[in-house]
C-alpha cells in the first residue's frame, strides 16, 4: 500500500500551468502532487562560443532549489560557492532531454536556458522539471515564431519524464518522497512522445536489481509519460 | 503623470497570502503589483555561535531573485561564487527590520531564518519582503506557540516597509521598476507599526536633495506603511 | 558626557594630509581622531566596459582594513575568498558619494578608483574615508588638469560625510568606537558643500526613532560637515 | 568495422595490476586498452560526521584525470577551482557502485575512500575506474584482515562496470575514445558478480533509442562484465 | 653607476619606528628608501590546533600591498579569491624567519601574527618587512613581559634580511625596484645578529651566476645586515 | 648512518623513463628511489597574451601530488579552491629553472606546459621534477623539430636539480623523506649541464648554517647533479 494510497501505476495530479512569468519568453509552472516547479525559458541572443559561425543555436538548462522548498531548510547554494553535484547532475540531464528533441538548426545563433526552480519539493523535482521545460520552452519557440524569428518549429517531439522505483518490494510509478526514501531501486525515465527513449539512469539503492525488474519500470514509465505528454498537448492548445 | 496613472501618494495594488509554503512554519506571498516575494521563516533549533549561552534567540534574513524574474535574464549568483554587494546589502537590511521589533529573549535559543525569493520583480522588491517577512515571521511565531514552545509574543509591533523617490520632479509613492530606474531619489523606509523609524536610506542619484524633499518622502511612506501596516492585520486575522 | 568629553556637537580632531602617496595620482590621509584612512586616487586609462563609446568616464572606490587596524585582529578578507557584505556597501557608498559630485563626462572615456585603506579604525571610518577621498580625487584632477588630459574642472562640488547618532539618550556628532557599539540610533549623512543631501542611511540599533530625531542628527551632521568643507579647502589651497 | 577491428562483442586487452602503491592500503593500476586509471584504498580513522555513533564506515571515491591523460591537454579543476560537474557524476557513480557490494556495518566507523586517478584515456574511463578501485579496495580489507582490523569480509560480491553504444548502427562493447564520440547512444552498465544490475545510465545523443536496443546493450554488458568479474578473480588470487 | 649614486654595498637610508599603531601589542612602521612597510604584531589566545596540548606557541606571518603601494594600481587580492603565488611565498619566508630566531616554549599556547603590509613599494619589500617584523615581535614580547605573561624573553637573536643582485654586472646591496627588474641574478639573504644564515634564495633571472658571484653577494649582505641589526638595536633601545 | 645506508655523497637510484605518455609530445617518468614523478610536455598553440605579437614564447610548468603519493592521504587541492602556498612555489620554481636553459625566441608563439604529476612521494619530489621534466621538454622539442616547426635547438643546457641537508649533524645529498623530516637545514639547488647556478634555496630548519656549510652542501650538489646530467644524456640519446 502506498502512503498515499495510489495504484502502482498511479501518477499523482498532474497540472501544467503555462505563461506564468511575465517577462519570459515562455513559462510553466508544473506539479506533480506536492512537488511544484516554475519553468521560465529565456531567449539570448548569443549562443554559447563554441558555436559560433555554425548557424547553430543551443538549448540549456538550470536547476535550484529554493531553500525551504524542502522539509528541512536546505542551505543556498551560493554559500558554499558552487552548485552540488547533485545540482550538475540534474541540469544537465535536463539541458540533454530538451535538445534530445530540439532541431537545433532550426533556432539560428541563439541560446535559450530554461530555468528550473523549485518552489516546493515532495520528490520527483527533477522529472516534473523536465516535463514542465518542454511546455515552457514550446512557449518560447511559439513567441520567436510569432516575431518570424523561426520558420519551422524547432521542436521534433515532445519529451517528458517520470521516476520509478521498488517500493516494499513492488514496482510502482512517481513516487513522493516518503517512498523515494526508502525504495529499493530508483529509476528516471525520459521518453519522447513517440515512445523513444531518450535517457534511462537506474540506481540499486541496497539490492541489485535485475533485468526483469528494469522491464518492468520501464513499462509503468511508458504509461505515466503517455499520459504527460497528453497533459503537454492540453497545455499548449 | 505616473506610467500607471496612480496618484503620486497610491500604493500598487497589494496582497499578502499566508500558509503558501506546505513546510515551512511561516510563509506568505507578497505582490506589490507585479513585484511577487516568496517569503517562508524556517525555525531552525541552533541560534548563532555567538549567542550560545546567552538564553537569545536570532533572526536573519536571505535574499535572492530567480533569473528570470526580471525583464532580462539575470545570471544566477552561485555562477559567480558569492552573493552579489546588492544582495547582501538588502538581506542584512530585512534581518536588521525583523530584529528591531522582535524580543529575542522570548524566543530561546533557536534561530529563525526568513528567506525572501523574487519570483518577479518590477521594482520595491526590498520593501515588498520586509512586509511580506513580518507576515512569515508572525505565523512561524503562531506556529511556535502553538506547540508551547514560547509562552510570550516576540513580536513588539509591525514592521513594514515602502520605497519613495522622486519622479520628474515629483515625490511619489511605491516606485515601480520603470520610475525606479528614471528617478532622481530613491529612498527606502522601513517603520514600525506604531510610526517608529527603523531604517531610513535615500540616495541622490543625479541631483542632491533638500531636508524638505526627505521629509516630503518621509509623509508619504508614512502614509503608505499605515496602509500596509492594514493589511497585515487583515492578512494574520 | 561622551567619553572623550567633547560636546554633542564637537567634531574630533580632523587632520587632512595632502600628496602623501609617492606614485599615485592623488592622495589624504585622513584622521578623525584615531581613525585613520588613506585615500589614493589611480588613473586608469580604461573605463568600465558598459561605457565605452560614450564619451564618459567613471569613478569607482574601494574600501579595506588593514587587519590589526582594530582593537582585536580582524582575518583579512582575502583568506575568505570575498569582500564582507560591510565591506561593499561602504565601497559603494564611497563611490556614489564621490560621481554625484562628478562631471562624468568631463573625463573623458577613463576610470579613476580611489583605494580607502583604513590604517586605524575608531569609528567613523566610512565618513572619514568620504571626506578624505574627495581631496585625494580633487589631487588627481589637478595632476589631470597639469597634464592637458582635462581642460574644465569635473568636480562640481565638495563632498565630505560624518555620522551621527543618539548615545545614552543624546544626539552627538562624529560618534567614536566606544560610543558607536553602544549607540541606540546610528546615522551617516552625506552632505555637498552647498549643503545638499547626496545619501542619508539611519538605522535603529534598539528602538525605533522619531522625526523629530532624525531632524536632530541631520541638523548636527550639517554643522560638521560645513567644517568638514573649510578643512578640505585648506587641505587643497 | 571498429577502428580497433574488435569484434562487437570483445573488450579491449584488460589488465588488473595489484599493489602498485607503496603507501596506501590498497592499490590497482587498471587498463582497457590505452585507458589507465590507477585506483588507490586509503583507510582513514574517521567516516563521516552523519554516521558518527552509527557504527557504520563509509566507501566514497574520488576522481580525476591528468591534464595529458587526454589527447589535447585538460586544464586542471583546481584552476576553476571546483570540481567539474562531469567529475562530480563521475565520482558519485564509482562511490555508489562500490557501497552496493560492501556491508558497511563489517568495517566499524572508519572510512575507506578511493582515488581514481586517470594517468591515460582512450574512453570509458569511469567503467574501468569501476572495475579496478573494487580490487584496491579488497586489497585494502586484506590489509585490515591482516591487523585484525576486521573479522568478517565486507565485501558481499563483486562488482565491475563496462561503457556500450550503438555505434554506426551497431550495438558494440567496450568503447574506445574515437567510438565513443561517434556514438549514436552511450550506455554504462554496473553489475555485481551474480550478475545483479546496480547502475544502468544510457543516454541518446542523436536519436532516441528503443527497449530493443537497451537489451541488446545490456546483453553484451553483461558478457563483458563476466570476464571482467574473471580477470578480478586473477588479480586478487 | 647605480641609479641612487649610492655605493655597491650602500643600503638606502633605513627607518624602523616602534609603536606606530595604537591598538596592536607590537609595531614596526620600516622603511628601506622609498619602501615602506607597516608590521604589527597581535597576540591571539590560541595557537594554531596542530599545538595544542604541546605547551608551545606559534609566529606566523601575513604580507599583503595596498593596491596603489606599486607605480601603477595593482587589483586586490580579494578580487581574485586568494593570495597569489608570490604573497604564499613571500609571508611564508618572513614567519620561517621569525621563528628561526624565536623560543616557541617560552611564550605558551599562544600565537603571534606578525601583519606586513606594504604601503609603498621600491623593492625589497619581503627584506624590508622582516627586518621591521622582528622590532614589532621585540615589542610584543615586551609587552607580554610587562603583563607577566612571559618570564623569559623568546627571542634568543636579531634577525634581519636584505637583498642583493648583480646589476650591470656589478654585485650590488639593497636593491631598489628599477635596478631589480633590470638585475640578472636576484638573491635574498636572511640573517641572524650573530651571523648565521636562515635563509638564502637565489635565482638566476638570465645567465647562471657562479660560486664566486655567490659568496660575493653573501659578503654584502653580511655587511648590509650587520648595519641593519644596529638599527634594530636602536629601535628597540 | 643514513637509514638507507647510503654515503652521505651517494644518489638514491635514479631512473628517467622516456616516452611513457602516449598522447604528449614529450614525457619523462622519473624515479629518485620511491619518489616517482610524472612529466609531460604539453604544446600549445597559443602563448601567454604578454607575450603577443613578441615573436617568442613560453615554458611554463604545473606540479601536483596525487592523493596518495603520501604516507597517509593528502585532500585533493581542487576541494580547498585554490592551489597550496607550496605548490605554487614549486611550480614556479620548475618553470623558473626550465626558461634558464631556453631560448624562448626559438620556439615561436607557443606555450609548452609541463606537468609535474608526483605518483608517488619520499622526498625530493621538485628536484625530481625539475630533473626529469627537462627530458619531457627535450622530447617536446624533438617532436617539433620532426614537425619543422622549429629549426634551431632551444635548449642551451641541461638543467637538473638535486636536494641536500645537514642529517644527524652531516651534510648528505639526496634526503628521503625520513632524512628530510629529521633535517637540521633543507637545500634544493638547481644547476645548468655546465655547472652554473640557477637557483639557490636553502633553509635552517632549526639552527642557522654557515657560510662553509652552504659551501659543503654546494658541492654535494655539484657532485650529484654531474651524474644527473649523465643519466639525461642516456635517456635521451
Amino acid at each position: 500500500m502506498r502512503p498515499s494510497n495510489r495504484a502502482a501505476d498511479a501518477l499523482r495530479p498532474v497540472t501544467l500551468e503555462r505563461a506564468v512569468a511575465r517577462y519570459a519568453e515562455g513559462s510553466c509552472l508544473v506539479s506533480f502532487g506536492n512537488t511544484k516547479v516554475l519553468c521560465t525559458a529565456s531567449l539570448e541572443e548569443r549562443g554559447p562560443p563554441w558555436l559560433r559561425g555554425s548557424g547553430k543555436g543551443w538549448v540549456t538548462a538550470e536547476y535550484s532549489m529554493l531553500p525551504r522548498a524542502t522539509h528541512s531548510r536546505t542551505r543556498r547554494e551560493v554559500s558554499s560557492g558552487k552548485p552540488s553535484g547533485r545540482t550538475q547532475e540534474i541540469q544537465r540531464l535536463i539541458g540533454r532531454s530538451l535538445r534530445a528533441v530540439t532541431n537545433l538548426s532550426a533556432i539560428g545563433e541563439k541560446q535559450i536556458t530554461v530555468d528550473c526552480d523549485v518552489i516546493q519539493a515532495d520528490g520527483g523535482t527533477r522529472t516534473a522539471a523536465i516535463t514542465g521545460a518542454w511546455v515552457a520552452l514550446h512557449e518560447c519557440f511559439a513567441w520567436m515564431h510569432a516575431r518570424s524569428m523561426i520558420s519551422v518549429d524547432p521542436l521534433r517531439d515532445h519529451v517528458a519524464a517520470v521516476s520509478c522505483g521498488i517500493y516494499k518490494g513492488v514496482p510502482v510509478l512517481d513516487l513522493e518522497y516518503e517512498e523515494d526514501s526508502a525504495a529499493d531501486t530508483d529509476a528516471n525515465f525520459v521518453l519522447t512522445g513517440k515512445g523513444g527513449i531518450v535517457e534511462v539512469q537506474g540506481t540499486a539503492e541496497m539490492e541489485p536489481f535485475s533485468e526483469a525488474q528494469l522491464l518492468e519500470l520501464l513499462g509503468l514509465a511508458r504509461g505515466g509519460i503517455e499520459r504527460l505528454v497528453a497533459l503537454q498537448k492540453e497545455a499548449i492548445a
